[in-house]
């Protein structure tokens, strides 16, 4: 049976010591955060993962969710106890407000939290991930009324969230989407149409559950710009805010598929269901891009925590599976056979997989805390520079580690070789599970699309080129410090691989766009690489800094070795990036659709 | 619901005239397989795979194999039927020697038949494919009479085999296996232990279950060097031939896996069973080999069929799905959207996988062809010739081709966005069915070893050195040729980084052979990479020469701007494959155990 071990030493040093945390005193909440109560928290949540979350993981998988024939949906054994205790915890309201009966502190420390639960059971902390997503937007996009109505019980845990956009004929492109909504006498709409692949679409882990629909006011224009949001909730709510009669919504089936069999995905039927409008008329878009950036965000994070909790098992599984001998002579002559983590084939893999972890992580915690600037800091200039980072780095995030997220998930079950094929084990369901992550939110070429059509060229550039300014800074700062050599050497390399990439794409993309869609992918990925890269230099310098200050921990020689691992045999793929974009469309595109 | 169309138009492209089968009609058995008699076959091959046995293909995932209390085992609903119709139809005895009822025919022939039926139904051929293995062994290590005994009816299907390795406490390392025979009175054994993940261990395709079983007899030295091989059938056969006595030998237990739940993958059990000694006593290894070899070569195939049904699926969807609009504007202004075959990174997923697979196919016909070289020819230069090409290819093969057709698969399933994730639509099953490839028959990582530390300096490097020769004397050859300059720099170019790789192996691995292990699976890929390429510059050759000489047709344009497609995208990877392997061991190896 798999087991998980929060990283809670690593996840300090980031906060502590690479980017120093403490800080950003000056942002709301972030004072009552300090090092005592980062403890307290982060030890509290590794214990609830560990504890009461990650047991649920495999029972999720076997049991998953059952429809009845009334629509009501049971998920499996032990969800609903443990749904109880996160919202009783306190801990879907850790970043949200106070005045919502929330914590307000800073997002950073609810994105080290999702990492942890998503690790330990991934279908189950979709349920608390979607209601935050939803309670974000109703915060930045609902009407007074509706942030009072909804917000404190979703903060609560009392009630959860969902988002519907997808229909059977529209998923990446929203504009070609039917619901219906029909304006009554009373202000509200009555709603009708059929939403797919609706997470937490139906379940028993609350009294409510608050819809996001997207839907098309009757007479509005054609295409994205007709589209609206609004709130539905499955249980209408009276005045007082008790619970009232049952709306017109219903989960029609829940999908078969190839994982996180935890978390019902439903068919959502609207019939006339009474809804609201979220935000403006024909600007759906908005509200709902707030909730995808979110998700996004998140789903980045569902990439890192199945490469992190699939990684501990493939090394636990190394260290006990004794099989054959060392190259260089038994290293274990007592026992029958060595432990297989003595083959450099099974520590590249590992090494392989932990670098990317902990780099994945790191960039994680600087983008929460560009997201808690972004929201909260007083200087217009700073969140708008940490607005650029986040619109820049989120379709990388969500990409790149949701990318390698699996395919690391995949090299950890390789590790136990036949065994990792069977389900007692657990490293088959990791990989079913951490394959969701690329298909949702966003399809990743979308996320490279986006990347490379939308936020590369944003205000004239400017999220890219602060960018390159930033990690080109360290470099020099650094680069005539013969120890950081290693680290900043490879850095600039492969940050020259990215700035010519992304010099090609502005003399070659603008005149003729397959140029940029067929560079897109792995414009991204080399994106994401550099930005490990960076990363890894930051770690490493402040390791050393450590470590030459008479610091010195077996964590930090690790992370040293880690990170030259990863410059060695991880960042030089930037140059087949490159070459690749360089070739440009022709090839690809010059088949006719009938010829593939 | 997926479908499936065999590649016929491929396959006789590669048997007539990139290789020529006709120019091999002095081997037995070739003459008999004329280009009609060969048409007439993949014909019905063909017509089998996507009519009897593709239909099949989800039923056996859902329905999977049941174990009842007596032991038995029940397949899917419809396997029985069709595998009837397998046997009956000649099929596994296609390339089996005529005195044993088989019809003498190139195993060529029978490896595109394999592929057919791998594709339409990975779970389903196993059954056939491990008999054609079983066989292969008794043929090549049996005595007279046990040959006499058991061949015909597995030739005819009536019987089936399996293979026997893997315990509990050992895979790779055979050595440590604790299966015992204990020698009686009248020449065979009693044999005892329980032996792990025997695929089509049990089931009621057919009326008798022929295991090749490994153990170790009582008395004979530890490790691999006291291992022998034994036949030990689910019931035993009176002199006469007719069926006697159940043997005791049972299934305990049906695992519980990720994928090809079709194939009855068990536990089996013996108990004092009788068995007969194949080959001579503790020379069990050698038996088993030739099973081994057979069995990779049939999981690459896997690996590219999978990699090929999961293709013409892909592409079907992207024609059909409409979604969004082209990036130079509507392509398909009357209907709502246009197909996402128009955009550049759905055709840059589709050629990528493509590629490999005509690349991969054009590489199983060649090693065919070595293998009836090996096997039938007259000529001992030939046959050694062959025997080293097989003896290099096989674990590059396995390894490669499992690898990539598994990630392909995956790509293949990200075209589906969300609706990939679904069971009904198919892709999920070829991605959960095809990572079985990468860790049976050895786990890719042990192939890349057997490659790096076995086949390569075997005969002092003569199996490459021929290879090295032949591709270099290619690439002299054509390079003048302006028309295969695309083709031919970018093979030279790679075969040079393979030539490199191989010398710093030769510098550097004697004397460290951790720098072996570091490089091994890097340069399994490598090699992979560059006979891909080899194969690439063969067909476009040929595609070449056809088409100069009036012969134009869409399906030679098409193979000329996939081959180009390999030659700019996926060929450039070589350098970095050579890069890390250059980087040597140390930093993989610098870490404790206890440090992952």
């Amino acid at each position: 049976m798999p087991t998980y071990k929060a990283p809670v030493e690593d996840v300090t040093f980031l906060l502590n010591d690479v980017f120093q945390i403490d800080r950003y005193d000056n942002l709301p909440g972030f004072s009552d955060a300090s090092a005592d109560v980062r403890e307290a928290i982060i030890g509290e949540a590794a214990k609830l993962s560990e504890q009461v979350l990650q047991p649920l993981n495999r029972v999720g998988d076997l049991e998953g969710c059952v429809r009845h024939d009334d629509g009501s949906v049971t998920t499996p054994k032990g969800f609903k106890e443990a749904f109880k205790q996160v919202a009783e915890g306190g801990w879907l309201g850790l970043s949200a407000p106070a005045e919502y009966g929330g914590q307000g502190l800073p997002v950073t420390l609810s994105q080290v939290v999702t990492e942890f639960q998503s690790a330990a059971n991934m279908a189950f902390s979709m349920y608390g991930g979607l209601t935050m997503g939803a309670t974000a937007a109703l915060m930045v996009h609902g009407k007074p009324e509706q942030k009072k109505m909804f917000v404190p019980k979703m903060v609560a845990g009392e009630w959860t969230g969902t988002m519907n956009l997808t229909e059977p004929q529209c998923g990446t492109d929203l504009g070609l989407l039917r619901t219906k909504a029909v304006k009554q006498a009373d202000g509200s709409y009555k709603i009708t149409g059929t939403k797919i692949f609706i997470s937490a679409g139906e379940h028993d882990l609350a009294e409510n559950i608050i819809h996001l629909v997207l839907a098309r006011i009757e007479g509005a224009p054609a295409g994205i710009k007709g589209v609206s949001l609004f709130v539905v909730p499955k249980v209408l709510v009276n005045a007082d805010g008790s619970l009232g009669q049952r709306n017109g919504v219903s989960c029609g089936s829940i999908e078969h598929k190839m994982g996180i069999h935890g978390n019902a995905t439903c068919v959502m039927n609207y019939d006339g269901a009474t809804g609201w409008l979220i935000g403006e008329e024909n600007k759906g878009m908005q509200g709902m891009f707030v909730m995808m950036n979110e998700a996004r965000l998140g789903v980045a994070v569902q990439g890192l925590a199945q490469s992190e909790v699939a990684y501990q098992n493939a090394v636990n599984y190394a260290r006990e599976r004794l099989q054959g001998r060392s190259l260089t002579g038994a290293k274990d002559p007592d026992k029958p056979a060595d432990p297989i983590i003595v083959h450099p084939d099974v520590r590249r893999v590992l090494l392989t997989i932990r670098a990317f972890n902990e780099a994945a992580r790191a960039m994680v915690v600087w983008t929460a805390l560009k997201s808690d600037v972004a929201h909260r800091s007083p200087d217009p200039k700073d969140r708008q520079e940490a607005d650029d980072h986040m619109g820049l780095m989120t379709p990388v995030m969500k990409g790149v580690m949701t990318d390698v997220g699996f395919s690391n998930s995949v090299l950890a079950q390789q590790m136990y070789g036949g065994h990792g094929y069977i389900a007692e084990h657990g490293m088959e369901q990791f990989v079913r599970d951490a394959r969701i992550a690329m298909l949702y939110e966003g399809a990743n070429g979308i996320q490279a699309l986006d990347l490379v059509g939308r936020k590369l060229p944003r205000d004239g550039g400017r999220a890219v080129m602060a960018f390159f300014g930033e990690v080109g800074a360290f470099a020099k700062e650094h680069g005539g410090n013969e120890a950081m050599k290693p680290f900043v050497t490879p850095l600039s390399t492969a940050l020259g691989h990215l700035q010519q990439a992304t010099g090609w794409l502005m003399q070659n993309a603008l005149t003729k766009p397959d140029n940029a869609g067929a560079a897109a992918t792995d414009y991204m990925q080399l994106f994401g690489l550099v930005t490990f890269a960076y990363m890894w230099a930051r770690m490493a310098k402040v390791a050393q800094d450590k470590i030459a200050s008479g610091g010195a921990t077996p964590y930090l020689s690790t992370k040293l070795v880690t990170g030259r691992f990863f410059m060695e045999r991880m960042l030089p793929e930037t140059s087949v990036h490159l070459a690749r974009i360089q070739t440009g469309c022709a090839t690809t595109m010059e088949l006719a659709a009938e010829a593939f």
